[in-house]
C-alpha cells in the first residue's frame, strides 16, 4: 500500500511541471511575448546572443512561479507579466555572466554563448538584459517590488563572489555552502514568488508565505542541481557532468565527503578538484567515493527537507488547486534527482 | 588682446574643475560617504575589489554633475545624493566590465582589477555595484528617475556591444562612431544631469535643458578621451596610450584618417589596428599619420562644438554662478586635450 502510494506521489510530482505549464499558460503567453520583444535591439548582436540563450529554452520555472504566485491570490493586476519577464531576464543575465566566470563550454545542452561570440559579448549582453529587467520593473511603477528585485541582484552577485572565493577551499563548511546557494539561487526564487504575490494583491502574511516558499524551493532546486552535476547525464542537464568538480566548486556532496574521507579518498578528491584537465577516470573515482560515503544521498535528503518546508510555508493560505500544485512543484524539483 | 582673452579663458576653464569641487563639496561629502558605505559587503572580496577601483579615485565628475544640476534649481530634496552615488556605481561597474571586455591591463594609473583578482571577480563585483546602484535609486522612491537610470543601463550596454561589433571594421563611419559614443558615454552623463535636475525640482524645460547639457558634455568628454588615447601620456590618462589602436577601436581620429589616407598610410594603420602586439614604433607611425592628416585636431574641433552646445543648452535658465560654472566645465572637458 505504502509503496503504491509512494509511486503515485512520484508520478504526481513528475506531472506537476506539466500541470504548472497548463495552469500558467495564459500569463506565460504574455510573458514569453514580452521576453521576445525586450530581447530586441537595433544593435544586431544583442538579440542574436540573447535569443540564442533564450531560444535554448530552459523550463522558465522562475517566471512560471511568479505568474502562479500572482494567480494564487486572485487579484493579479497584470504587473506579474512584467515581473516574470524581468525575473527571467535576470536569470539569463546571470547565466551569461556565470559562463564567463566558470569558463563553461556548455549551457542548456549546447555550446555556451561565450564559445560562439566570446566572453565580451556575454558580459555585455548580460548587462543589457539586466538593464531591460529593471526597465520592465519600472514600467509597473511598483517601487517596493523594484526594491525586492534590486536587492536580489546585489545578493546574487555576492553569492557568486563568495562561491568564487571558496573555490578549492578544502576548509569550506556546510554553512559556507548554505550561504552560497541561499544567495546565488534561493534569492531569485524567493524574489520571483514574492513579487508574484505582490502583483496578486497578497497581504503581508501572504507575501511572507510566498517568500518563504520561493526560498525553500530555491534551496531544494540548487541542492538537486549540485547532485546532478555528479550523477546527471550531459544531455539531460544541459551542461557537462563533472563541471563543478573540475571548477573546484565546494558543493555539499564534496564538503560532506571531505569531512569523513580516508586519506586515500581525500587524495583522490583533491587530485581532481579544481583541475580543469581532470580525466573521466578521475571523475568516476570521485563519483564512486561520493556514492560509497553516501554524500549524494545525504544532499538529496537535504533537498527533500527544503521541499517539505516549501510546502509548509503555504499552510496558512486557504486551500486551492494552485496551492496544491505549488506544493507538488517543490516535490517535482527533488524528483529530478532520480 | 584676443590672445590674452583666449589665455584667460583657458585658465578659467582649467580652474573650472576646482570650482566645481568647491561648489559641490557639501553634497559630495555625503555622496562619498554613501559610496564607501554601499561598497561594503560581508563577502570580503567584494569591498576589496570595489574599493581598489573606487580608491583609485577618478575625478567623480559624473556625481559632481548630478549634485551641481540639483543645486542649479535650488529645491534639492536630498535624493540627489542617492542619484549621484548610483551614477558613480554604474560608471564603476561599467569600468570593471569594460576592462574584462577590452582585456585592459591598466585603469586609473594602476593595474586593472582583473589583473589582480581575475576576470571573474571583475564581472561579479561589477554586477554587485549595478545592483547597489538600483538599491540606492529605489530608496528615493522616484520611479521616473529609476526609469532614466534603467534606460541608461540598457543603452550603455548596447553601445558597448556596438563598439565590439564594429572593432576592426574598416568600413565604420563617423555616424557609427557617433552612435557608439552617444550610447556608451553621453547616455550616462545625460542621465547624471537629468536625475540631478529632477532631484532639484526642475520643471520639464529645466529637466530637458540639463539632459541636453549632459549629453553634449558626454560627447565632448569622449571625443577628447579618444584623442588622448593617441596623444596622452600613460601617467596622466591612467590607461595605456595606444590601447584603442591595439584593441581595434574605430574611434573618430582613425575613421577620418582612413577616409583620406594614401594606400601606404592605410597599410600602416591596418598593420597596427587591432593587433595587441603592435610595437611602439608602429603606434608612433600611426600617430604621425593622424597628425599629418589633421584628424586628431578635427576630433578636438568636434569636441569644441559639443562643448559649445552644452553651454547653449543652459541658455534659457536664469543666470547663476552654477550655470556659468557648468558652462565652464564643458570647456574644461575639452581643455584636457591640450
Amino acid at each position: 500500500m505504502a509503496l503504491i502510494a509512494a509511486a503515485a506521489d512520484e508520478a504526481q510530482s513528475e506531472r506537476a511541471l506539466d500541470r504548472l505549464l497548463v495552469a500558467t499558460r495564459g500569463g506565460m503567453d504574455r510573458v514569453n511575448a514580452m521576453i521576445l520583444d525586450r530581447a530586441n535591439s537595433h544593435v544586431e548582436l544583442v538579440p542574436e546572443v540573447a535569443r540564442y540563450l533564450i531560444d535554448a529554452g530552459g523550463k522558465r520555472l522562475r517566471p512560471m512561479l511568479t505568474v502562479a504566485a500572482a494567480a494564487l491570490f486572485g487579484r493579479a493586476d497584470g504587473s506579474e507579466v512584467n515581473f516574470a519577464a524581468a525575473v527571467e531576464f535576470m536569470h539569463n543575465a546571470t547565466l551569461l555572466h556565470d559562463d564567463v566566470v566558470d569558463e563553461s563550454a556548455m549551457r542548456r545542452g549546447r555550446a555556451a554563448a561565450r564559445m560562439r561570440w566570446g566572453n565580451q559579448a556575454s558580459v555585455l549582453v548580460g548587462d543589457f538584459l539586466l538593464g531591460q529587467a529593471f526597465m520592465m520593473m519600472v514600467e509597473t511603477g511598483n517601487v517596493e517590488a523594484l526594491g525586492v528585485i534590486s536587492r536580489a541582484a546585489t545578493v546574487i552577485a555576492e553569492g557568486e563572489v563568495l562561491q568564487l572565493a571558496k573555490a578549492r577551499d578544502l576548509s569550506a563548511t556546510a554553512e559556507d555552502y548554505d550561504e552560497v546557494i541561499r544567495a546565488k539561487t534561493a534569492t531569485l526564487f524567493e524574489a520571483a514568488t514574492e513579487v508574484g504575490a505582490m502583483a496578486g494583491g497578497a497581504d503581508a502574511a501572504g507575501r511572507r508565505a510566498l517568500r518563504d516558499y520561493g526560498r525553500e524551493l530555491g534551496y531544494a532546486f540548487q541542492l538537486v542541481d549540485d547532485v546532478l552535476d555528479y550523477r546527471g547525464e550531459s544531455g539531460t542537464l544541459g551542461k557537462n557532468t563533472g563541471d563543478d568538480l573540475r571548477e573546484g566548486k565546494m558543493t555539499l556532496p564534496i564538503i560532506l565527503a571531505l569531512e569523513v574521507a580516508s586519506p586515500a579518498d581525500r587524495d583522490a578528491i583533491i587530485a581532481a578538484l579544481g583541475h580543469t584537465d581532470a580525466s573521466e577516470a578521475q571523475f568516476r573515482a570521485v563519483l564512486s567515493i561520493l556514492n560509497r560515503l553516501g554524500t549524494l544521498a545525504r544532499t538529496v535528503e537535504q533537498a527533500h527537507m527544503h521541499a517539505r518546508r516549501a510546502r509548509e510555508a503555504l499552510r496558512l493560505l486557504p486551500p486551492s488547486e494552485m496551492k496544491t500544485l505549488l506544493g507538488d512543484i517543490a516535490e517535482f524539483t527533488v524528483s529530478r534527482a532520480y
